[in-house]
């Protein structure tokens, strides 16, 4: 079966930034446009880690949204849902963990990856080991052709076409075995030039107001060799740079480049020129927000809709995996 | 909470014997009218070793429900659903897979006996391992206090037990820790002495017709020591005298031990009298289900209500736990 879907999801962890906008939302905002997509917010999957305390994720939840919608996202071209509120995802899990090997999960290079990298976190459960028996059902539970992955994911992916070609290997050919839509390598490093991510404490979140951001900006490193003004710099050793690749016009680029080796433009102009292209991106985004929290109702419609959509597409799937497995009663 | 139910399963693997009768059925229809019961035809958990070829599985969930509804348990006094049917079951599980630690399964005594012994199927799979999460979700679902459990299947309720305090400790106190009812150890073994099993050949149907138990009576070991008619012989070592005590009535029993101790009685004078017990046993079990099978709507009719009761019961429970999660949007 050839179609033209895509399905993704996103755990419900907090405010995005422009890592996530850039690395991924980015992508689903132009997907939407080329194809069916489904995109969810990834509830079940945020309790593998946060089951201890899980009351955040619910505020988190509609925050998601609004950061999605807010974004681009625009829930009459794409289904906007939530992972928990389409209870066929957790029969589809069930199903596939009795044909999904063992070894598999064990051998996992994300698996012992996470183990080792979060430690305040206990991450023994049997259901983080099942983190992509989970993931496989989400996917595979929309027969999409596409599923958008960056570089880092595929050996995700790769399990759950894995677990699809078992299934039908057993059963039948049914589930489709989707492929990789490799993300473009968008790089939006953080203010510090390592990763962006809110625990570095070097990101700008979506929703963040301009005069929390301007502060951000005037304290950025920038080519750490340019001691004097009048020093020619380096875009690209410099911590700003990537933000005018990804945000300011393309000649204008050109110019702080030619600019900065030449010493012509200095580095707190050049701050002043990426506030301008950041309040040029985040102005309507902050505005969408705004009116999406004016009516708080918005977000639940918008999920509603999304739920009973993605129900319906999720059911008749099952419809399908029950009669194959002849528990179609 | 204190209540006064019970929850109990079978796997849906082929027709009962009278192994399955002694050591589970009868315990099953007597609490039927102590407690509220629900019993269930677990057709998922069959899948954990039967996943390569589950056809089968659809045709035994009729026949177990119908050996069920012969020997005497009674639709208006007990609720029989399907596992596969109440979906909240696999949610359920979802979420306990979540609290569950890795360590806790590995150890599980049953897990690596079981492995040990089924080597003619692949048990290497995530699924089977979590088999006593998904036992844990079908009980603590319904919230019983009593669970009828054999010593041999303690140590599986013990972990049921484990992990509904570590919900409970989580997430306050709300699901019901089940206690053991111990069933009484009828022990019904095999014509050849052995555990009564149909893989070894070994055993009596519920529902075999008398013409093909004859023979097999007849051509059971009795005392080996008692190898002429005029030898006192001795019930204790007699695989026969088992099923006297099981099925004939008290006063007989005391005159069979006599006769036999004393020669006064020979093996196949008991034999006899063994078949009269089998026949009384028998004939109402036989009745019901050549009743049963006269309608076939009957077992059917009989699992849609039971879904439904046992659907509205889970999904109370699981409303409670969606609101101690906060994931009750
Ligand atoms: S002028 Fe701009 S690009 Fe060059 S070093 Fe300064 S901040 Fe970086
Ligand atoms: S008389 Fe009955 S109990 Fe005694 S050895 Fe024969 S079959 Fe067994």
């Amino acid at each position: 079966m050839s179609n033209n879907r895509t399905v993704s999801g996103m755990r419900p962890t907090g405010a995005l930034h422009l890592g996530h906008y850039f690395g991924v939302l980015k992508n689903w905002v132009e997907m939407q446009h080329e194809m069916e997509a489904f995109f969810f917010v990834a509830d079940w999957h945020a309790l593998t880690s946060d089951f201890a305390d899980p009351t955040r994720i619910k505020g988190f939840v509609p925050e998601l949204v609004m950061d999605w919608v807010a974004s681009g996202l625009d829930p009459q071209k794409c289904t906007i849902f939530q992972q928990s509120q389409v209870k066929q995802h957790a029969e589809l899990h069930l199903l596939l963990s009795m044909i999904t090997p063992l070894g598999w999960l064990e051998r996992c290079p994300t698996y012992k990856e996470q183990q080792q990298q979060i430690t305040n976190k206990d991450l023994g459960n049997y259901g983080f080991l099942g983190y992509p028996v989970l993931m496989a059902s989400d996917i595979l539970i929309y027969r999409p052709q596409w599923v958008p992955v960056g570089q880092d994911q595929l050996p995700h992916l790769e399990m759950t076409r894995e677990i699809c070609r078992r299934f039908n290997h057993f059963y039948g050919e049914y589930l489709v075995e989707p492929q990789a839509r490799l993300t473009p390598a968008a790089k939006c490093p953080g203010l510090d030039g390592r990763k962006m991510s809110k625990s570095y404490g070097n990101a700008i979140h979506l929703g963040e107001p301009m005069e929390d951001i301007i502060p951000k900006v005037r304290g950025m490193k920038t080519d750490e060799n340019r001691l004097r003004r009048n020093d020619p710099g380096n875009p690209e050793v410099c911590n700003l740079f990537p933000y005018h690749v990804l945000m300011t016009a393309e000649d204008r680029q050109a110019e702080i480049r030619q600019g900065c080796t030449s010493a012509g433009l200095g580095c707190v102009d050049c701050k002043k020129i990426l506030l301008e292209s950041l309040e040029r991106f985040l102005t309507p985004i902050h505005e969408r927000r705004r009116e999406l929290e004016s009516r708080p109702d918005t977000v639940w419609d918008i999920l509603r809709d999304g739920n009973a959509r993605a129900r319906e597409e999720a059911e008749r799937t099952m419809e399908g995996v029950r009669q194959r497995l002849s528990f179609d009663f």
